[in-house]
């Protein structure tokens, strides 16, 4: 038996994967996927810019820990101060970061039942207890979340816009003037991952440092460097400085920095990548509805689509659409599983998607 | 003010960061170091094949959470089993996952006074109380740890071997003889990120998934991939399972596990960089004696010198070299910070340091 003596909290802990990888399921299945449309990542690919970057970068080199260039670009590019901003190895490694900053066991956290498991998981991770509120009408509910942290005095409140996973969003001014129901002591998490895929206004027309909220964005969606882990934080000074009491301050590859900052300097490419996006959803929502079914709009590099029953039927599509090579995935929760989740692909991907979908439903008509 | 209510732990910690990085210091002096001799990075580069691999990665896909294929490639190399292998973001990562698994607010752990400063900051992190023992001839010293650690029922236990900053290193037995003192319940964090430097015999033989410890090791070093961050675990199965729990499962970079696949793989260039290794840190004991210093004897990738008085006057050494473009660093602790510690470097930067020494020597004597 190891002599590693682990905490009570550690020792409460599942050993368990929030999600699981296509490379496991493809050894799983004993092949690559066809297409692969479950991760929402851009298959559209990183500016050639960003490729070169990373090739050129010295990887014997470790990266500068405080990302100085990188934030300087994004400062300017956002019009805001380098003092607003911290960038760390992704999303999910910033979320990790905040909920240790700031959720101690027993300490209350909101967010809505089926939005993103991986804060979910950091959030029990550090001993937290989560409180759930439903969607509403596939989207989540702002007003409801903020009511609820009032009510539980939670620290942290989980808001995705878009949301993720059903492409759902709010225009900023219905996030602003819900603020007004935040309790004080309790700090906004706004996960803007999909943010460059969304209509103007999506984003809440408020300083980056307004002192209610954190903003989660990330190089991993439009900007194609998912497999590069940059994601950056935006708010109060005061909560990006306490980023440093815990971070891993030599944790950023020094390729995907020089990456992240090629690929912020590309407006052109990002442009190209964001009429890619908006094609593949229109195709996917044509796909869709070719075969009686319902595509909930988006404003993300993804479609949801209603498979029109419930859950046990929507995993069988899924798993028809698995076992013919296409890769998606699905929400985990009543009543938004009874989806599956597209990322925006190819032409050829969503043609194999399109190919494979009418045998899935007919596979799992005789099923369910 | 944030709405941000940080727990009263993280309040309780500075914003501190254990090191600076050369690039700060860069851009503090207002010009590149000509001579980067102080991370104990490699510059003798990575492997052609890890370079190419990386260049060739999908960066818009996310890295295997699994990190399948370089586990599998590591268990071969090591003729260990998959079961005995975590990968993780660099072993600072990988030192952030066990300590927060383990150490819990006023938990004892044990370490070298002057050892490795991001272990530290990683206890303070979680809250643990650190006790250290003084280094014995410049050497951590194994008994004297172990025993320490029953002493204050500690739940790990650090040691470096090879050290870092001394680049002294004990023969396997003689951990392996003193495993015997080592308490049940506590865990030996074995730090053998330079072993690929140090001669046969200097890892204990005995196997990897030996209950009593955790081997942590690196593709930083020898391998030449420190902007990549890639370190592993090897452990008991039940320690390697636990990281499951809390870490950031698809926080690797995913350009960098092929990186880290290729490199493995080389073994050609591995020698080579380490003859390289060998000779740099002759050259570098001959430069510390031309100038009548004492090199310690180093099994790392580079060479500590001891310059024959107290710190202030080593610190005064280590300022003249800094303004003089050679970036080094120096050990924190007493009597450990008499000596500078130099990286192994190309000719060129040692030559640049041979003419840079006799200049910040004479500086600081006329100042200490």
């Amino acid at each position: 038996m190891t002599h590693a003596r682990l905490t009570p909290l550690a020792q409460s802990l599942p050993a368990s994967v929030p999600f699981v990888g296509p490379e496991t399921q493809e050894r799983a299945r004993g092949g690559a996927f066809d297409a692969r449309l479950g991760a929402n990542e851009n298959v559209f690919g990183a500016s050639p810019n960003a490729r070169a970057a990373m090739s050129e970068a010295d990887a014997w080199m470790y990266g500068d820990p405080e990302s100085h260039d990188l934030i300087a670009a994004l400062a300017a590019h956002l019009r805001t101060d380098p003092a607003h901003i911290m960038v760390g190895e992704g999303i999910d490694g910033l979320l990790g970061y905040l909920v240790r900053l700031c959720v101690g066991e027993g300490d209350a956290v909101v967010t809505s039942d089926g939005a993103y498991p991986t804060f979910n998981y950091h959030v029990a991770g550090f001993g937290g207890v989560l409180h759930k509120v439903p969607y509403k009408g596939d989207h989540e509910d702002p007003m409801a979340l903020f009511t609820k942290a009032a009510e539980v005095d939670a620290k942290l409140v989980y808001l995705a816009n878009p949301d993720n996973p059903m492409g759902s969003w709010h225009e900023g001014d219905t996030i602003v003037r819900a603020l007004d129901a935040l309790p004080q002591g309790c700090l906004l998490v706004l996960d803007e991952a999909y943010i460059d895929c969304a209509p103007p206004g999506t984003a809440p027309d408020l300083p980056f440092d307004d002192p209610r909220l954190v903003r989660m964005r990330t190089f991993s969606k439009a900007y194609g460097l998912a497999g590069a882990r940059v994601g950056y934080a935006l708010g109060h000074p005061d909560l990006i400085t306490a980023f440093h009491k815990v971070r891993n301050h030599f944790g950023m590859n020094r390729a995907a920095q020089a990456g992240a900052l090629a690929a912020l300097e590309d407006d052109a490419h990002l442009a190209h990548v964001l009429y890619q996006i908006d094609g593949a959803r229109r195709r996917i929502a044509e796909i869709a509805i070719d075969n009686g079914l319902a595509p909930l709009p988006s404003a993300a590099n993804f479609v949801a689509i209603d498979c029109g029953r419930d859950g046990t039927f929507a995993k069988a599509v899924l798993d028809g659409l698995i076992a013919r090579g296409i890769f998606v995935r699905m929400p985990f929760a009543v009543p938004q599983n009874r989806c599956i989740r597209v990322s925006c692909g190819t032409p050829e991907d969503l043609d194999a998607f399109a190919a494979a979908l009418p045998k899935a439903l007919a596979e799992a008509a005789t099923k369910a």
